[in-house]
């Protein structure tokens, strides 16, 4: 019960955060118990709360810049899924020493970034040292007109299962911040070695689409823990099954150069974590609307299977032969 | 990426913590990526984020249902000390190792607790398994009439200063936990000894408080990291000063009798942390309305001093010295 450190948990939160408050009134420049949030008239707040974690979500040596740009875009990417745009977000920051002023600029020039990509401010939150790795818990709030938040129970039996942008890559990026050598192993030039380590860096999320996912879907979530393990709880919440034709699966040029070089690299497109692209399935009397609508939004979706009477999620080859799956995905278990 | 442990993330949340959303339509059973909440109408919503944590927050070996408790009342103290309503809440906990399911099953207990004594839902969160001790981050949401929030930047000369309950229990609390020999040394009943430890391990927010602070305070927040500490930040916050006269503090029979038996303890009066007793300040006309209003909601308010023009916070004796202060409090860092 001590001052202790280099500087008080108010310097830390005056020098380098409350900036990031600024512009918000219901914020009090971060020095007040508490923020006000009151949704637009018409609206409903929606919540969610996804923290990151050293040596879970990120790697201790990982730029502070990116870690803070993940841990705003991973909760973005819950709040699009709903058809939410983003409004604010509070965050509990744990930290095992005193952190160094160059990290947490970095750390606040990430958020900064974040921030000003998705229209978000800081709104609260808190400062601790405490043993352990660190870690960034963010709440981060958004909005959608009054009863409007897309369902992840909900897909239908008949709906097209679409995705957005292309799978895996993120899951690949980790391969390569583990192991820079399998680049060369793959055949892959810098730009795509680049490019797959970025895709896991700095995830892009797709708050573009909820508009389109409001108007047209039936069901929503984005994939975080891997297609085939979010798409298995969308269709066991919505008692339905799903039928996925692998061949349908948009790949980016990286990763379809890698499977061609790697067949066995097939699942990690499966089961692979990460890749914040939205999931959700769409009556077929609309897909052609909710497809103009993501063009429109400049968002790619690719109608990669149906959904199904059978429980259960099926993946066919081009062939239409069944294949075995592994069951894996990210468990935080 | 793979399933590891006993039970899952989902099969924990399901098992232990869904029940805990039962009867909020907005949570959808902690099955979808978010949580909806709208104030009621006519309502700003209010948010504090206060995490707990092993090693800082509580001890290893403290009871489950006094970790969940605790972490559920301290953010029920940010909100009162706003005057705000408390209405739900997210939690992400982080586990170095599986938990056990009698220790998951105390710890929910904990939170219905807390729950039933605050008129909360949880509505949603985030579970991971990551190395560290364990810790609960917890975002809460309570509600006041439009406008009304209570700012802690707001005391004004002339303003009488109150404090709810009594202060320093959870201090020494805090002290009988880490050496429970000091309560013979102190002259402490067993039953005195009890209910200091209980004042640390199981905080009494005062919720019922929040409508008088709405009516008559100028100023208020709630006492965590020291009144010294915590009035200092008020009266910067309000470009004002404080004078404070000890004998006028609120003391709790065996917090007096520690004080008989050991001057020196009277420090941990106006500088122990947990307090969870709310500040505030009220103007003179105001006073015995503001009393009044105490009384009828249960809650005893003393005052203890009064808003000065001189910056910082003057403590007095019975005699009118000024007493020489320790400048501490509980800083996080």
């Amino acid at each position: 019960m001590s001052d202790k450190g280099k500087q008080s948990e108010e310097q830390i939160i005056q020098g380098f955060f409350a900036p990031l408050s600024q512009g918000y009134a219901g914020a009090f420049g971060l020095a007040d118990d508490c923020a006000r949030l009151t949704p637009p008239p018409g609206h409903d707040l929606i919540i969610t709360c996804d923290p990151v974690r050293e040596g879970v979500h990120f790697f201790a040596d990982d730029a502070p810049q990116d870690i803070a740009y993940k841990a705003l875009a991973v909760n973005v990417s819950d709040l699009a899924a709903k058809g939410a745009k983003p409004l604010a977000y509070v965050m509990a920051l744990s930290f095992s020493s005193y952190p160094e002023p160059d990290w947490l600029r970095g750390f606040a020039g990430g958020l900064r970034e974040a921030q000003d990509a998705f229209g978000l401010h800081l709104i609260g939150g808190d400062t601790d040292k405490a043993p352990g790795p660190f870690s960034a818990a963010i709440t981060m709030f958004g909005s959608v007109p009054t009863g409007t938040m897309v369902r992840r129970r909900g897909a239908q039996l008949g709906d097209l299962v679409f995705v957005s942008g292309s799978l895996g890559r993120s899951a690949f990026g980790l391969q390569l911040r583990r192991d820079p050598s399998l680049g060369a192993r793959w055949g892959l030039s810098q730009a795509e070695h680049d490019t797959l380590l970025l895709s896991y860096l700095r995830p892009c999320p797709r708050p573009g689409l909820c508009t389109a996912l409001r108007d047209y879907a039936n069901a929503a979530m984005d994939i975080s823990d891997g297609l085939m393990k979010d798409l298995g709880r969308m269709c066991a919440l919505s008692d339905v099954g799903a039928q996925i034709e692998l061949a349908a699966f948009p790949l980016s040029d990286a990763v379809a150069k890698i499977i061609a070089a790697d067949q066995q690299q097939r699942n990690l497109v499966l089961s692979g974590g990460d890749d914040y692209e939205l999931l959700c399935t769409v009556p077929p009397e609309k897909a052609s609307l909710f497809a103009a609508a993501a063009q429109t939004a400049a968002v790619p979706v690719t109608q990669i299977g149906t959904i199904s009477v059978d429980p259960g999620v099926v993946v066919r080859d081009a062939g239409g032969a069944e294949l075995p799956l592994p069951h894996t995905g990210w468990d935080h278990f």
